[in-house]
């Protein structure tokens, strides 16, 4: 059953008041060294004061304005929704950039309805950049944007964070694809996805998401024109493995090279 | 023999004006789809119409303000220097990320006094960041920046480019460093050296590099506190190998790593 379109363009226009919200929280310690929490026993990961405080400032703003929705944040614990709305959150996306001063985090929020994801925001307050995708399209600080129309892998600009993050399984099939690109670039978390919905690159693939690093992108990435499946072709189920492709014709060659 | 203190901050305010008249030119084209020349027969390396004007305005103001010093451009060719001054430019370091709509390309230029680069300056126009480095100092927007006193290896934040342009016999040497630093990001190009500058990361490790590359880089880190060297310790060449530190003390443990 589809949305009401009136409530989708409310819920669309809740997107910058909690980017807003978020922003002031994460810029507020941004390059400012702020104190770092190892959230493993073994490894390195990262959570600051920034992503505490803006996922209570995102959280506070939706329990007030609509108490019935579920919250899923990856910072504290879930709220179960009272009907079909549930919001999954990652205040600050990319921690590991966020602590190193490099501007290539950002704010994901996804709105689920029925375990959907119809609306997706990737924010970069450093940068200025509010990316929102919905059904009917994508838009950069309010404008439309699209993903390219490249008519060959042969050419594409690929992104993946860190090629050593792949299982073992997946590192061949990984290589096949990026072999057969002009180009890969490394880094940047979320921000790839932002890139490849404005048009610059051409496909990104990453595995090991969990599901608050993931919603968000694919309302974004679908909404301009691109497609998000995982590695066999089916859509992106919200965690594990994502194949983000600009144009989605090119998933049939894609896919072959992924084959294992 | 150290050169005067007027000429070099005569030297030193022209810089900004080098950085505007390329950011002129890297803008107007940055996200614009500009068209790609590729420099290689076998391989990939991009150049565009921003590279080209970029190196053109730089090259115009030198020539018209310090018609004897030499001008070593990425793009065209090498004008001989009539006297101890030259520089060495390179309009668009990180011309990958550049046509991937990546904020992590830079505008680098350094100047050389018989062949010891004293000035450098990063600029990176899309984020409004240009950092310059003197003997005296190294300013980000014309404020003072510093590296941090980082005291041990282990907690460190290192960055490199992309892991795989290392040669064989340098990687099991860079593993063993990598492995030691708490964390490891990768991308950014010369970026990766304003954060360092600025004392968000702790070490930069990078070879292969051209003197376009790297000169600039030198007088950032160095001003900023930190030491610039090759992978033995000795200091920078200007090209090939490069291990920037934001704290010097740790070069030791740094080199005895990096051991073959």
């Amino acid at each position: 059953m589809p949305i009401d379109s009136g409530l989708l363009d409310d819920l669309r226009a809740f997107l910058p008041v909690l980017g807003d919200a978020a922003a002031k929280e994460s810029l507020k310690y941004f390059r400012q060294q702020p104190d770092i929490d190892n959230k493993l026993d073994a490894g390195f990961d990262p959570v600051t004061v920034a992503d505490r405080n803006a996922e209570r400032a995102i959280r506070a703003l939706i329990e007030e304005h609509f108490p019935d929705h579920g919250i899923d944040g990856e910072e504290f614990a879930q709220k179960p929704a009272n009907g079909p709305f549930r919001w999954s959150l990652d205040p600050i996306d990319g921690t590991r950039a966020y602590i190193a001063g490099l501007p290539s985090w950002g704010t994901l929020v996804a709105l689920l309805y029925e375990d959907d994801p119809i609306l997706g925001m990737i924010d970069q307050p450093y940068l200025g950049e509010r990316y929102i995708g919905a059904p009917d399209g994508t838009t950069l600080n309010g404008k439309p944007v699209q993903t390219r129309p490249l008519d060959s892998l042969s050419g594409a600009i690929a992104m993946t964070t860190d090629p050593a993050l792949f299982q073992a399984g997946e590192r061949p099939r990984y290589d096949r694809l990026a072999e057969t690109c002009r180009l890969v670039r490394y880094g940047f978390d979320c921000y790839a996805y932002a890139v490849l919905a404005s048009g610059h690159i051409d496909l990104v693939i990453e595995s090991g998401l969990k599901t608050h690093d993931m919603l968000a992108l694919i309302p974004v990435v679908r909404g301009a024109g691109g497609s998000a499946t995982d590695w066999s072709g089916h859509p992106a189920s919200g965690e594990d493995q994502i194949l983000a492709l600009g144009n989605p014709a090119l998933l049939d060659e894609a896919i072959d090279l992924l084959s294992a």
